[in-house]
């Protein structure tokens, strides 16, 4: 248990569930008085008195008035979220009724919660680390399948077990390299400097193996960045129109759980597809010339993936390679699609086959729609997250990676420079340190001031 | 219990809180397969054999896949809101993780819930009776205390209390004028005459004063219609941002529970005023002449309160009653508003002293903005309603307390002519079927549909 415990001994109150109107909303207390505090407007029956884990309905009553008739949830110290006495009141989903139901527990002396203070006291308290706690807002807010099981692996523990193990090692090290300190002049190596080099050098590849998932892991959180060039009259945003209401359609079906679609974001079997405006490139007619536009280069290179589309009834089969030369000058692999294929003869049709790797599409019939989902998938290689291995999404921790690599190469260079071992144990704690940053064991109270005001009111 | 009830025995699942991200959202399942159908998926512990109004937690798995560590709320019937099996989930504030949820659960067996299927199952299995049902759908939507307070008694059945005892004597009526049919020729009189018609007239002076209440219903649940009328230039718009701001500042104290403020609404003292629009008068700036216009005198008539605004510092004292005296033909009581009074000297300010009743406004110093919403708030006579009487918000219930008035008339008037037993019984039983609508004992499946289809999903 954290030592900041002793910090926060009262009761905060929040709403818990999004506000609108809805069958149910919950309002959530958590600290000391918890239970005693609802106690006081709900007369139904003696809360204390009753077991944890226990759901009881009776009335909120604020003087003679009644607020609501509502079903209390009882969790008990330390058997609940934050590990703090919390008690959830659901009642009727009213704006209105959820505001009375705060406003009066603030009356009777509770406080109003901070963003994320739930899962802050949740984390002081011991519930899990910091990675875990900031994984319960990147599950929250995942709208895809691989965000969603990426926050959830995070959050169940996945990614903190892996940085455990490699801290064990390396505090293992660094005690014994310490130990050999207390030996002052008698040269005695308890640390056996191969194995530390071995120890380091494994630490190194598993590093480098999150660092290099950060780039998936990205992608998978915010989504993969996509343009789409083209002439105006291509069709651009003709298919991101259909390919929008395709994912409308499947995902739509449950009514009052509807995504909020975003103009530009697109998920396609699992993972995020987000669209950056081209917009320099809609102004102009000469497709090359906009290309070699330094702005839409920018993004182009920004870019995971480019869309190169083009209307096929009005373009010369032969000017293509030209443009892909252009897009590939880039670095970004570039899918090109010859739109509007429905208004082709099989002889004008015929004349663009020579392109290699062209997408033949109508948005009009729905051809090809399914084979550039099928090619939007292809550029991101989910094989490693699919089996399970941890993937880092977050950049803190990306960053913290970065550093803690940084502090293995000064190991290795100390190592081999034969520094004395005060200096090692100096840099192996240094390692440590950023390890540390990512899991909590490490913090100060502007890190966790700046991770958790980003969550939502109730968390 | 409702012989409906063999009709719906599968199991129902929907959300229960509104969409958005959030800290917990709920989805609720309802019928005699919600524990195994939730149990199947949430391999934590054999819900079956836990007692109800218990709370456990674990993960729901869909396969391998694991959904989402979630909370299970366990009701077994008859304990639960339907008075069925209920299980509510809660888990993580994600739309896509509740999609996930109602997309499992209908794959295990359940059936997507209709709008308001929940509490319609909670009224065919006698949990409550129509009037009290639709009670509930009002209290979710009330954003307004009058309007919360109104739900709030009918849902606990205090309106359904006063019929239930209207009910009671008139049965008993029915009855006895039965029971003399039995008797045929014989000529005995079970019901005095006399008492019937005292009791019909007890019960007219009752169902009056219901469907008086109705005017004040209406504007506790709909909000009083008010115009504001004056000239371009007068500050209409101005005054109404003023007060919507005033609003604003005292009700968005606490985050996540904001109302959507809706433009032209405004909460005062717990009363919802709705302005009208009056185009009409914005066109012209002949302010008599405006309010001669046959769409203004309409909206004017219309309305339950008008507001006379004028610019003091631009207006002729001795225009002023001309002006009200033409908004006084429609019969609307009427506030006159001098308004930018920060701008009269003394000696401008004495010459509207004459005009009763004018208020002083300026909505730039903020003066005379708490008088005037004390006018408001005086418009609405609010007395009977906080002494606790039953106050009828429905436009259904007022319609059937008009029919049941009628008939109750013309149980009087067979007294009157001395109709035989058998007439007299059928105007009795016309008035039972009438007052038998509003509680429910008397539906069809289109009432009922047409009731609960206006209901929020998961309600």
């Amino acid at each position: 248990m954290h030592t900041s415990l002793l910090h926060h001994q009262d009761t905060i109150v929040a709403p818990a569930t999004a506000p609108g109107t809805a069958a149910l909303a919950i309002v959530r207390l958590s600290g000391p008085d918890a239970i005693a505090l609802c106690n006081r407007v709900f007369p139904a029956k003696d809360l204390q008195a009753q077991p944890s884990h226990t759901l009881h309905f009776g009335t909120i009553r604020d003087g003679d008035d009644i607020v609501d008739e509502v079903v209390v949830s009882l969790y008990k110290a330390p058997r609940s979220f934050t590990r703090e006495d919390v008690v959830e009141i659901s009642c009727h989903g009213s704006n209105y009724i959820v505001r009375r139901l705060v406003q009066l527990f603030i009356r009777q002396g509770a406080r109003m919660a901070q963003p994320g203070e739930f899962t802050k006291r949740a984390f002081l308290n011991g519930q899990f680390d910091l990675a875990q706690a900031e994984a319960v807002g990147d599950l929250i807010a995942a709208e895809s399948e691989t965000a969603h099981r990426a926050a959830l692996h995070q959050m169940r523990g996945g990614f903190s077990r892996e940085l455990h193990e490699l801290r064990e090692k390396l505090v293992h090290f660094a005690s014994m390299v310490e130990l050999e300190l207390d030996f002052g002049e008698e040269d005695v190596e308890f640390a056996n400097r191969d194995d530390l080099r071995t120890l380091i050098r494994d630490l190194h590849r598993v590093i480098d193996g999150l660092i290099r998932s950060f780039d998936l892991g990205n992608v998978i959180k915010n989504g993969v960045p996509t343009v789409i060039v083209g002439k105006p009259n291509a069709g651009k945003s003709t298919l991101l129109n259909k390919l929008l209401n395709e994912e409308k359609a499947i995902v739509s079906d449950i009514p009052g759980t509807t995504r909020d679609f975003i103009e530009d974001e697109l998920v396609v079997g699992g993972v995020t597809f987000r669209f950056i405006d081209t917009a320099g490139l809609r102004e102009t007619q000469d497709t090359i010339e906009a290309l070699g536009v330094q702005r839409t280069q920018e993004k182009m290179r920004q870019a995971s993936l480019i869309l190169y589309l083009f209307d096929a009834t009005d373009t010369d089969p032969a000017e293509i390679p030209d443009v892909l030369a252009t897009i590939r000058e880039t670095g970004t692999p570039v899918v090109p699609i010859a739109n509007k294929v429905d208004q082709l003869s099989a002889v004008q049709r015929s004349a663009f086959q020579s392109i290699a790797d062209l997408l033949f599409l109508s948005a009009a019939t729905g051809e090809g729609l399914e084979a550039l989902q099928q090619r939007l998938l292809a550029t991101v290689d989910l094989q490693e997250f699919r089996t399970g291995n941890t993937t880092v999404t977050n950049l803190r921790h990306y960053e913290s990676l970065l550093k803690t690599r940084e502090a293995l190469d000064q190991v290795l260079a100390s190592l081999d420079a034969g520094v004395t071992g005060d200096f090692l144990a100096m840099d192996i704690r240094q390692s440590l340190h950023h390890l540390g940053e990512i899991t909590g064991e490490i913090t100060t109270d502007d890190l966790l001031a700046n991770i958790f005001s980003k969550f939502c009111i109730g968390k």
